[in-house]
């Protein structure tokens, strides 16, 4: 089984870390195609930034021109997965609807912690959408921006850990989402500081793909996520007509 | 006041209706600034194209350059408000969300009559996640895309009227929504044949524009909508990357 | 066009105060005619002061014989709207709705600051049965009652403010709206110290009075909001039947 | 025990069956004192005359000069119960409440049928705000108004009884309420004819006040149903102020 | 009348108190039949002995031999009502959910104070899916285990208390619901400390089960607690195939 | 990895299918171990029968004394899941739980089709408190029993998809997932004739079992899922108590 998993900004690291994160989570025999998009934010803080990256997204996969089994989108509470499921007939999973799914699975409720405070109404929202709100004690900021996490790791933990102790203490949270793929590899210190089970995105989202396909199920193709009809689309895909220089 | 109307899609001749829409709904004294994306669709029935044009729309008013008082975003159920609300600071209105309003002013509930089925989730997602989903008594579909009721008006009209009838009786509904740009001039027709007021989305839009606007208010910039941190942007905004050639 | 401003309580200073307020926020050309009711509490903090005020306000209206375009009822969480809706045929606006409609256009949620603990619930009913419920952070008491914040404004000012910041930090409200006919004018103040939008309702109220008749719209009497039906109504309205010697 | 029962319109003839009823329906050694107010409509279909019988209701109230030990108001989904609780010590109940919180206790959900569909709403939201909306499978009407339920018992019993099996087959309700005092009665024609129980608010009332004032409780006056504060009200009770020729 | 009332655990110390409270609830006339099953955990702090224990319950009810005519189950929060209810005609009350009824009825909304954290979420699930959950401000823990409440009555009266005074402060509880069997009697306490009315749930059960036995009303049994259909089942009911020398 | 999945009843032949069907959705190398109750139904269709099970299938796993890597409880809207995740580390999943997760990922949402209407609360009841409910569409009824089902499956067929096109049609259904262990296998008729992806439970919970044991996690114990604290608990587990000839 192939699985594409796309980190929705343009930072190559990130890119680099997030495949590196889903090889380890992938069960033997599972292969992982990494990609990022060609245009868009190098991290994704607010809205503006999160539609640009869900239509970079788009172009990416429409663009690929080779085949995979599932796709999981590797941004946490971003948009875009519709658009994803309209054009790709295999399952699409994001990964803020896969950590909530599998925390469900394994407590009675969790909460989410993120990187700023602007990002938490996004991250609700999504959820929320996604069916998957009602049990979500909370979604709390750890106050640190992607980049932030990204290049201070260390102070990121001391942050992260700190705003799980507070979720587990005051809203009774018993399992913990990673909110933000940088955040990978946290888990065993917060589960070691706090004593709850933490979910990372980019490992639930990869093994729930596993398990989608292997169910030999796709994406319903009856109403919502048929392919978009065919009518005049100016520019697209994009990363076509962006001029070969500005790359 | 100068009040900005974006027809999210490429149509022209939609842009030029929703102006026409937009100047008869005006005050005396208010000056309407149609415009429409660069590229993208010239119609939207998907998320992928819903997300597509929400960039696009971004994209046209950060280049715009000219001043307006307010936005009003004329696609109904489409993505982007929170990302324009982020990167100007002028009120950002979303006709779906102006339709709502207005209706739950004058009625105990509404119902929206759109276009496709698969249109439906779109804007109930929008309005749930606006906060205005509570008395939204039906979406209902028409069963005809937005490019088949641009084209054949008369058709339309009838599969129109006849689903706000099913409204009335069936969900009880008190006021009926236009769900599509396009149905802008139908109200009179309905009302005759239904008996209950009619909201046009982009009239309610240019309307409610001028209320906030002329209570001194923008958008709150305290967290949710603040400017974008400043990053490294891919070929932002895209429309200075496109290819000449390609427009 | 000429808006009718309805105070719902009998103290004649908060009449002029919500008279001036209201021409204050109102468009060029609009007129605006503020009454109060024959009989009823000088000021309302309680479901018994809410009902009976309702009363004389359907009363007065009913007996002002006079035109006007719109109504806009004064009071921040009272009972009564549904019932001028059915007696008159143009839009009937509440303030605690219109305040809230405005909020939600500007910010991702609001807060309410209003007078004492014993109304928080009053105004989550009335937002929650008008479908506006779903993005208010919280309602909050400053600890005055409605009087107290008439008599001494510089408290009542400190006191808000307090309460707002509180909702801003703990609440995460984007948005504050004055839970109170007598707050007006707080805003400037609030918007320095807390840093987020204000809305005051009377103002809120009157701008969409405008924008909702601008529009030819009314409120839909096929159902709800229909008439009365015709039957014998024991000394109504009662404004008729108490003795004048008492007024 | 004494109960007090208030019928909220002025028809002396509903008084009596309300009585009845009440007498029928209460424990051996329960008094009960039917009552109705001294102004106001002789029937209640629609939010101004549920206001009007809401004060005039609590006129009567405060004006009774008699003692007893709980209060029952027998209007189904009218105004009024939070104002009545704030001017008397002992428990009052509203039928509406009383006649969910039975049915709740002896079925999985309940509909209600009722009059008007104009009713329809101020009964949703009356069990809204009581927190007893949730396991509430449908609210009906029968088409009837309360006065023509009371002219045609006959054709009336038909109306409802077709409508309770409509609730039952289409909604699967297992419980069916009597949405009108009127209605009074009927339970064993649609107990025989459809299946499932049916509670009768009026009957429903008196038990349940026997039982909270039996077990020594009172509405709690911590806070929202504190007494009022004294304050100037000009012409209250209004009953004292209307001239005696009116009467 | 003759109420059964059920202890779901095999404590005889903690069935003789729930008999001792139902009989001085009880109206004079009716019966109490106090009863405890033969199996199962001497108290019920968590989901498998409150399983265990809803078994153990029928099993005792199916092999009682005695008529009644009203069964109160007198566990706060555990399962087993609608299994009772499909087992017998005559009503079956849960003391949560008479509880949250009464609490209702005296009060805006309601605080549930029980023993241990873990607890919390079963109390919050049996409230939810009876439709009685939306006006609970709170369920709150006083840390403490079912045995320890019954073993230091003192110290419990402590922590209740305490815990109490918090529901009121900070979630604005109006009355407070007693969420273990074997808090009955800290009302008096409670009430004076904190100046809210309290709910014990076996006296609450017991009048109401009065109510609606004396309204001549039963478990529906059109559908969801019809009786089981025949078929064959291993070993039940389980007590008459436990080996006598285990008991 | 080797997966116990627990058929609820007492009937083996089910065992054997779901047995057969979870061996055919595994992926290589899982090793599913098939168990059922030593006591209770041979069907469950009522909460007597389903909370009998649970405590039979706790019973049979606390006694199995055999190591696995994962739970997977095969009744659709049956009790027990929580107990069992008290007495176990392992994940411990329901099918039902699993079928919507699965759903969910794929589609907008989802319908159920199940056994008897008497079924169909439970299976509410179950989404609703597993967080699972939001985005679904409908449960809706076939008519038959978990025996008849059994028993005709070529019948059962012809209901099942006859209910499955009403759920597309009339409540815009995107995925059906089969309400009964006793349904697998209809998969492919039903996506043959309905056009929409079909969710099986054993084979969805099999997946889920693998993917959330595969990523090293089980269920939070820091609270609700906690050891059951020591205490008397007679006759327990009955199964060692129930007389050897009973067997």
């Amino acid at each position: 089984m192939k699985i594409l998993v796309v980190n929705p900004n343009t930072s190559a690291s990130m890119t680099n870390a997030i495949a590196e994160t889903a090889r380890r989570a992938a069960s033997p025999g599972t292969e992982i195609l990494a990609v990022q998009p060609d245009y868009g934010p190098e991290a994704i803080d607010c809205a503006m930034e999160s539609y640009l990256s869900a239509v970079a997204v788009m172009d990416r996969i429409l663009t690929l021109g080779e085949p995979y089994d599932a796709v999981v989108l590797a941004g946490f509470g971003e948009h875009g997965r519709e658009g994803v499921q309209e054009i790709v007939d295999v399952p699409v999973l994001d990964i803020a609807e896969c950590s909530a799914c599998v925390a469900q699975l394994i407590g009675r409720n969790y909460s989410v912690v993120t990187t700023l405070q602007r990002s938490v109404g996004a991250i609700e929202d999504r959820l929320r959408l996604a069916g998957l709100a009602d049990r979500c004690a909370s979604v709390r900021s750890c106050g640190l921006s992607t980049l932030d996490v990204d290049r201070d790791p260390a102070a990121a933990m001391e942050a992260i850990v700190a705003e799980a102790e507070r979720a587990v203490r005051a809203d009774h949270a018993e399992v913990i989402c990673l909110g933000c793929g940088g955040m990978a590899g946290l888990d065993e210190a917060i589960t070691a500081r706090v004593g709850v089970p933490v979910v990372d995105g980019v490992s639930a989202g990869v093994r729930l793909a596993e398990a989608v396909a292997g169910l030999g199920l796709g994406t319903s193709k009856v109403c919502t996520y048929a392919p978009p009809d065919p009518k005049a689309i100016t520019a697209w895909p994009l990363s076509r007509h962006i001029a070969a220089a500005d790359r």
